[in-house]
């Protein structure tokens, strides 16, 4: 399409990128890799790693088999970029750290921002910690000690220590001409933080409007003062909530008397953004965590516990079927029909359970408008109930030629929906006034009522009116 | 605990704030806009929607009734900042917009910056859309034409046209100097990107850099050339997977030709984010998209889609139960005990199938390593097949007293479970390669199969050995 000029300063192709294939970690180059590690090419090997981005050889390292992790780490030893460890999934950084043992992990720590290092160590049994910090020069030692001191998921353990601080009484110039000869500053940051002779935040200033600002003015001109500190203790979804509520790029962390301690910066909030909403995904489905990562027996045993729950409420629900096996033995078709009304009312309830828990997660759902919301979802399910008890009555009738038991289906199928609306939204937010965390104990909730309800609605009534 | 000094400049409290309620709108304030509505309270009503960030104004509107939002919009008028409506949901937003009208819309519009005004737009029915156009200035008129044609959820939509770009050969003292003498500039803005003549992107300075280093530095000596362009057509969930991947907080939209026709900030990516988190939860539930501001008969209805599929595969697994009235007429506690096979066979489904639709969402599984995904599912749906067969066995054998029925279900317990697995693998894998969302359709299949081979298993067992 367009030709290629002999210019030889133009690092980018001259046709743009068809699509996210063109970056990161490419079928291509995992294929080398196994290949060269087959081959035992270890100049190919480095060359492969060497090219990619720390996450890329993360994404690499994920995909190697055990033996191979161990032969590529080999080849890399103390070349290995210590950001790879952050990028890494846990399951697999436990492997390689083993590998790398603790006076790697060490030297590799020591490189790393502070949030970063924080967030490796704190996953390492004590016994490893204590190996290590042994190995870390003192003041490196304390701030790793200090992170977790934090309280787990807090503000203080997201946040760097890294932070550019300046007085109010500063000039834009004074401010440039600091920052030019300062040593010591973040790799990344976006805003300044202006606090007042006791370490207090009074605001913040983009960086973008230093650069547009005069020399001559005065931080305290160019500064916004609807700055929101974040105490360190607070938990990192409430933090996640601040960030996409106000669009936040960086915001300072503060301790019990107001002063910067440190700051937080949305790429650290992308990723509790992301384990958020995975715990979400994860926890509706009786999952811990997601293990694509992990070992056959390891993921057996963890579903094996929300399975377990499961029978348990599964015989729960039989036991309702067998108060009716007297009802059962004398018209078979009910046995036929009954999974029908609680499939619906599982469903419909896992419909409303649903949106109760994202917005419950999101802040959407609250004291003030819970009342609301229970209303219209059984004004929803009481709506749904009817349209699909006339549906699954007229199958019924039409199956078994009875217009009695498709009555019947029908009157139970409008109970169990209602519940289901009902139930669909009391059993989250009962749960979350509790403190109970509502994605990892409502579906079990809900299910249970809406199959007791389903059984003991159909047949209740098959037993009241057929016999 | 702290005493507070007579500084009349602190604009921090002295203590730090406890929660993220000390932000944001609190139950205190919506009820004050509650009582100010009702008593007709104008000043006070102003008053409050003042002090709130355009997010939590948002927010308080969402709240309101409809009767209640056309008070405080009346009340509002022009001083309604235009920014809110980038933050209501759907639902509430196009309420407000039919409030305000096409000319308040287009003046509210031109207000915002080019990425918030297309997406505001790119919403509204044809119609609507022109009569806005009409009221429009020419260039603005022209942005946001250009910006509807940008397919759907690409780059295209997704960045704003105000972008800061320099040549390389300038110094930084240049670009500094141009920086605070240019006007139209975006309001946050986060890197340079540094473009040849042609205006194809070179590569990117972080503003962080420009502060830092020497007026004489060459531009083209401090910036990164590892930028990753993004082609204007890229889907949003890959630009949102090149953000996460590599720690971006923004980046450069490119044309075919290469040349920078906008850009990204990570703002927009953390709704994306979202978005796409909530699409998935709010798909395997078998919702449309989170319906918590729809109104009662349009919620039901977009559920009952989703029912109606369930209402299907419930009576295609009630035919199969059919198939054995007549084992089921002979031994009743078959019916009793069937759910359970289903149920466990659902779940353990469900369990894989919820780790398989986030994996690939997160592009974490592929064809490189689906088979060993495959395979480990099959191997923990077989071992806690065996697990649960054994203690399922035993509930049945006590319950009613029957060995061969203990076996029978346990038999069946291993089948459907070992079919979970692998249909919880191979359904969104094969969705996945039909180019067919998997999150959409996955569930539906999968409680199908598991639902069909569980009772088809247990009830064809119990026809084949004890009858």
């Amino acid at each position: 399409m367009s030709t290629s000029p002999p210019d030889q300063e133009t690092v980018q192709p001259d046709a743009a990128p068809a699509s996210v294939d063109d970056y990161g970690l490419s079928d291509a180059q995992i294929e080398r890799a196994h290949t060269a590690i087959e081959a035992g090419d270890i100049t190919q090997l480095e060359e492969i790693a060497q090219s990619l981005h720390a996450a890329d050889l993360a994404d690499l390292i994920e995909e190697l088999t055990t033996d191979e992790r161990v032969i590529l780490l080999d080849t890399l030893g103390g070349a290995l970029d210590p950001e790879v460890l952050s990028y890494l999934v846990p399951a697999v950084r436990q492997d390689v750290i083993e590998h790398i043992g603790p006076k790697g992990l060490a030297a590799a720590l020591s490189e790393l921002e502070s949030d970063d290092a924080v967030e490796i160590f704190e996953d390492l049994d004590d016994d490893f910690q204590q190996r290590i910090l042994t190995q870390l020069p003192a003041g490196y030692r304390l701030v790793l000690e200090e992170g977790l001191a934090f309280p787990e998921a807090s503000a203080g353990r997201l946040m760097q220590r890294e932070v550019v601080v300046v007085p109010a009484g500063w000039t834009v110039g004074q401010t440039i001409d600091f920052m030019r000869s300062a040593q010591d500053m973040p790799d990344d940051f976006y805003d300044l933080f202006v606090v007042d002779p006791k370490h207090k935040c009074q605001g913040y200033v983009p960086l973008s409007r230093v650069l547009r600002a005069k020399r001559a003015a005065k931080i305290s001109e160019v500064m916004e003062t609807d700055v929101r500190p974040i105490p360190f203790t607070m938990d990192q979804e409430e933090v996640a909530y601040l960030f996409r509520q106000y669009g936040l790029v960086s915001t300072p962390v503060v301790d019990d008397s107001g002063r910067v301690i440190g700051m937080i910066t949305v790429d650290d909030i992308v990723h509790v953004i992301d384990e958020e909403a995975e715990d979400d995904l994860m926890k509706l489905a009786g999952l811990g965590e997601s293990d694509l990562y992990g070992r056959v027996l390891a993921t057996a045993k963890s579903r094996a516990t929300w399975l377990t729950v499961n029978l348990g409420t599964a015989v729960l629900a039989s036991l309702v079927i067998g108060l009716f096996e007297a009802t059962l033995s004398q018209a078979v078709a009910l046995a036929v029909l009954m999974p029908i009304v609680a499939s619906m009312g599982g469903n419909a309830g896992m419909q409303t359970l649903t949106v109760a828990v994202r917005a419950l997660a999101m802040k959407d759902l609250s004291a003030t408008n819970a009342v609301r919301f229970i209303g219209k979802e059984c004004a929803v399910g009481a709506f749904n109930g009817v349209v699909f008890a006339v549906m699954t009555g007229a199958v019924a009738w039409l199956w078994f030629g009875r217009a009695d038991i498709g009555v019947i289906i029908g009157l139970a199928m409008i109970v169990n929906m209602l519940i289901a609306g009902l139930s669909g939204t009391l059993v989250p937010l009962g749960l979350e006034k509790l403190k109970i965390d509502p994605a990892v104990a409502s579906a079990v909730f809900l299910t249970t009522i809406t199959d007791v309800v389903g059984f003991f609605a159909f047949l209740g009534l098959a037993a009241l009116f057929i016999l």
